[in-house]
């Protein structure tokens, strides 16, 4: 089986099927990094250009260790280092890199579509690493990745969201990729956060936090972007962990052997305490160590690899080189 | 044959032989190009440093590629990440650089004679990336690639470059390479952005773009910074598209298979329309995939490299380690 | 013989035999750096990040080839270039970058003990490259490196520090590592720029430059930071050159085969003339290669490697790939 596009979007469009693969073979890929060699030839010999028109240390390492380790040449470039000409569309400047026989390019861009305007445009394979409020599909992929690792199925899984839902890209995904794979969904967040289209988007939605968090299997606790409050949507840091933070308190009532996830960076002590971040419920840093096997499995899958990983002779009968 | 020099400065001091091996040896690197695994092992074991004194992401993006599709080992830094210590002179910075056993030094900066300075003072190979508003090389030959691709030959040709041709190393490399290979050269721009020295070039000057244009086989447009108006020396944008911007209507009278080329980055509708700049004459995104080329193929030449690509085993032996 | 620990943190700890197999490791490693290829598997497949907290060009440059020369995969960011995100803990980040399976860590950061902290707290392999004013262990290790290849031993050796002592990490790394491999170490410095505890770091200390050269077979001058005289240490560079500038007139009554050290970058008519820091007696460009020895001695052993270098096959077979 193959994925039916050659460019990783979001997960909206996305099959079970799809997701399957891609979390299947994920799973090859996770058993290479507990080796102590962690690398395969499977991409050797192709070209990935990392595009981050936002700055991003976390989700650019990933994907730059997911690509060294599957033997791709990369060159990468952030707007902190790179100068993005005035006057010049990003059509161009993705033109002008394709234009240099990149096969993949990760784009992680603040305008909402700018991946799949870029697909319906070019050549190489596009990976979405995140497009303004809409789509960040590979950390949704490792969210599902990590809970299937644990549970087994995703299938009557209840996965409870919260935070500011309405300018978050991971809860959308997340949204798309849990239904489609059987779990149910709730979000909970201040109403000033939570989006306009929120009754259409098939989830349970929640004010308070307590009712939330009764009869979860899992919590994914967003990221609170601390300008929220500047912009009006907040009353306070102090208040908003009043009534959001999830504390080892609040999690007096919950299901035994809930899941605590969180997409990272973590405001310790505003939306997540120190203890629950920190604690045994939290698979925080399995969702890290899952994402480089997640987005090593996208980029196999995306350069036309199905069946299993390539062998090195093979690569190097191919190449006709080494 | 092999290059005079072990650095590249500048197409002035270079004879037609030279060109010419360069351009022949390009041609190898593009069929690699254009294969699935574009990599080969020419450069395993040296090491090229990629100093970015100005900004840049295509041209770096260029020669980082073509470094890694020969297996090199790269280390870069532009200023926008980079601390370039002050007190401390260029000479230090390279000479330190160079101690650490690097092969090649490709380097942009924005005083003239920069890379020549090194190239004195130092054992690796230079190559010039872009000096000042001197020279750069690297751009020409891939100019000169693209005409001889398209044409089979570049004696004969006729070439305008229109624009800022007083600021635009650009011009200049094109100007020496172009009519070392037997080309004949026109500039055409506003009297403002003329160089003082432009009657000792050798190349036809035009004011007005129409008679310009008139018996051309190829136009390269450049690139037109906006800051030229503030520094006096444009009138305005508008009026600057007005007699120099290259449009459909104005190539209503041009020859027949007429070439369009710009170094990018474009502005779109300030020196050239769209229509233009995508249309069926403009080989741009050839130019782009060229650059990757013909980088490899100097690289490579610098290195040593005369009689073809290196083979594996070759490489292997001499490493005495794989 | 293996080193003790997993990480470098300082020199402080270190004992003379840990030096030692550093140094003894780096001569093999200096004459792969004398070879056409300077590349050896060693540690293929093993990933190292670079973490500047401060800018860096030489020092990052230095470990970047250090790893690359040793196969390893690696990733970086410098905080001109990254986000280290407001609200996220040193811990937190280093968390997250070692769930990716990081084997190694490089860390730069401008708080003393950083390295030390996260050593403690992680499971990768923590290698400082600058912790404030504390320690610059792998600065210290090439200076021994270097006086130990000129002179054969560093037991005997009488070695000068010039400069702020105060603020000096590599002065401190210095110190100890020269301390215990047996050289007799002095300091020269204005009083403003001696540190509180110097009458307990086992050194002689002097006011005055003339006698402190006066016997010593090593001068290393260390880089004045202009802004020293902004916070009110310094009268002025002009009088800082007049005092303890190294010129060649100091240097009249010096030892015959004085060596002359500066770590870089330097500040040329400063805290010493370019007819020093050019001159024959300087090993200045030696330390920068040495630099590069060292740190694939230090990458290597902490990678666990000891006798001698892993050759190809046996990583291949480890691997069970290439």
């Amino acid at each position: 089986m193959k994925l039916k596009s050659r460019h990783l979007l979001g997960l909206e469009e996305m099959s079970a099927e799809e997701i399957g693969l891609i979390l299947e073979t994920a799973e090859s890929f996770k058993e290479i990094l507990e080796r102590p060699i962690k690398k395969v030839p499977a991409l050797r010999g192709l070209t990935v250009a990392n595009l981050f028109f936002e700055p991003s240390t976390r989700t650019r390492f990933s994907f730059e260790l997911a690509e060294k380790r599957l033997s791709a040449d990369t060159v990468s470039f952030s707007t902190a280092s790179s100068s993005v000409k005035k006057g010049e569309t990003l059509m161009d400047t993705v033109k002008n890199i394709e234009a240099m026989k990149i096969d993949q390019v990760v784009i992680r861009h603040s305008a909402p579509g700018a991946p799949h305007f870029l697909a319906a445009n070019i050549g190489a394979s596009v990976i979405n690493a995140g497009d303004g409020a809409h789509e960040h599909p590979t950390q949704a992929l490792l969210d599902l990745f990590t809970l299937r690792q644990k549970y087994g199925r995703l299938d009557g899984l209840r996965v409870v969201i919260v935070g500011d839902i309405a300018h978050s890209r991971v809860a959308r995904s997340d949204i798309w990729g849990l239904k489609t794979m059987g779990a149910s969904v709730a979000v909970c967040a201040p109403k000033t956060l939570l989006p306009l289209d929120v009754s259409q988007m098939g989830v349970d939605v929640f004010i308070d936090l307590d009712p939330a968090i009764e009869g979860a299997d899992v919590i994914n606790v967003l990221r609170l972007q601390r300008e929220r409050q500047s912009q009006g949507l907040l009353p306070s840091p102090r208040e908003y962990h009043r009534r959001y933070g999830v504390t080892l308190e609040r999690l007096a009532g919950a299901k035994k052997g809930l899941t605590i996830m969180h997409p990272g960076p973590i405001n310790r002590g505003l939306e997540i305490t120190p203890e629950v971040a920190d604690g045994p419920y939290s698979v925080i840093l399995d969702q890290v160590l899952n994402g480089v096997a997640v987005r090593m499995a996208v980029l196999f899958l995306l350069s036309g690899g199905e069946g299993g990983i390539r062998e090195e002779a093979e690569v190097r009968g191919e190449a006709g080189i080494q």
